[in-house]
């Protein structure tokens, strides 16, 4: 059996998230069926981030196990062909059989685009946050840095979140504006189910100055989810970079 | 009766271009029904340019008018809230009888945006027109120079173009380059149907080393549409700035 490792970018607007379910077009189901059909026998991919409904990806990492001896380059060029232009494969390449998309990865970023500007951008509907209100910039990084190292992430899980262990280390938590787009990267060794979201909301709150950069510390403290701000919509989350 | 001028961008992919025709999504049809519909008479639009399907603008211009007096604010608001999201009013104010988005305008600006990967991206689907051959920006920045100033663009003029008079001034037509994105800025007086296509498929055949900067000077002389590059895709062209 030779192990292959897809990287690949996807504008997650017309799915419903990353995983296969039954009856409804997910990127998952998507790529196994083309990578069924060129193969010419069943695919089960694992990736390392089961991105949500609307959620996108600059670099999602995946790998699969196969009989068939296809050359990776022939693979690439034949997935680009048949895939929707939303779904790009940027590489293939063949992998040590102990690779695991999933388990392997040591640490993920996720980067987080809001836009603010006076009106709307119809070029961002589907790719960032639209925030009419001014966000105090200050503030929300002292915020962000209540959240960076080794924390139980209860307040920011999302329910029926499946995770047994809510400790996470986040590593960066870092904030950047240029123009109009807001940035926000978080990287850190695993997620809870809409952990990004419901962090990025919650400093939204601080910079719009409903919570101080201390409540989110206390927020962080407590482990309720009912005390942080509310999920950020999908449609600025991008899944970055996977380290492994 | 009051004359309005409006501003507003859009997002051309999900449109038949700008304008209105019979049982087609087009940015006409559809701005001229929500109007109508606040308004509660027939509303007739004239835009600063004509765009084609799958054609963007950063600053479309657009006037009407009418005898309702309903304030420019709330008009912006109503048209924005009942508007899909890919059409986006910047601006709505009153402005004298003389004026006239189309016949008014002095200067147009469009750019068009090529984006040169290893890989297509799934997010500039829409927005850019891939090529992943290299382009040598030093010769089409040299062939540009050739166009700009006071010529007959019969060349470069689409067919079933009704213009009668082929003189047009371009006053810049520009490169520049910043990372995988090259944008093609061109300002003139005046364009004819599919020009600004034609000269950058032009463009793109001397940057792929087809043409040599010489040949466009000879192809806009010779008054020959058979002779220039093939029309660029629509999707990488923005309506970017329109001046009176």
């Amino acid at each position: 059996m030779r192990n292959l490792k897809l990287i690949l970018a996807y504008d997650g607007t017309g799915y419903h998230g990353w995983q296969r379910q039954p009856a409804k077009k997910t990127l998952q189901g998507v790529l196994e069926a083309k990578l069924g059909q060129i193969l010419a026998e069943p695919v089960r991919v694992w990736a390392a981030s089961r991105t949500d409904a609307g959620v996108h990806a600059w670099t999602q990492v995946v790998n699969f196990t196969t009989q068939r001896h296809i050359p990776s380059m022939g693979l690439l060029r034949g997935l680009n062909s048949m895939l929707p232009q939303d779904i790009v494969i940027k590489e293939v390449c063949e992998v040590e059989p102990s690779f695991q998309a999933r388990f392997c990865a040591k640490r993920k970023k996720y980067v987080y685009r809001i836009l603010q500007a006076p009106y709307p951008s119809p070029f961002e509907r589907h790719y960032a946050w639209y925030i009419p209100y001014p966000l105090a910039l200050e503030p929300m990084q002292e915020a962000a840095g209540h959240l960076v190292g080794t924390h139980t992430f209860t307040s920011f899980q999302g329910s029926g979140c499946g995770a047994k262990n809510p400790i996470r280390t986040v590593y960066e938590l870092t904030l950047s504006k240029s123009e109009h787009i807001l940035n926000i990267t978080i990287r850190a060794d695993g997620f809870l189910r809409h952990m990004v979201r419901n962090i990025v909301g919650t400093l939204v709150e601080v910079g719009r100055g409903r919570l101080t950069p201390e409540d989110v510390g206390h927020i962080l403290a407590a482990g309720d989810r009912t005390l942080a701000g509310p999920t950020a919509p999908p449609q600025g989350l991008y899944l970055a970079e996977v380290e492994y």
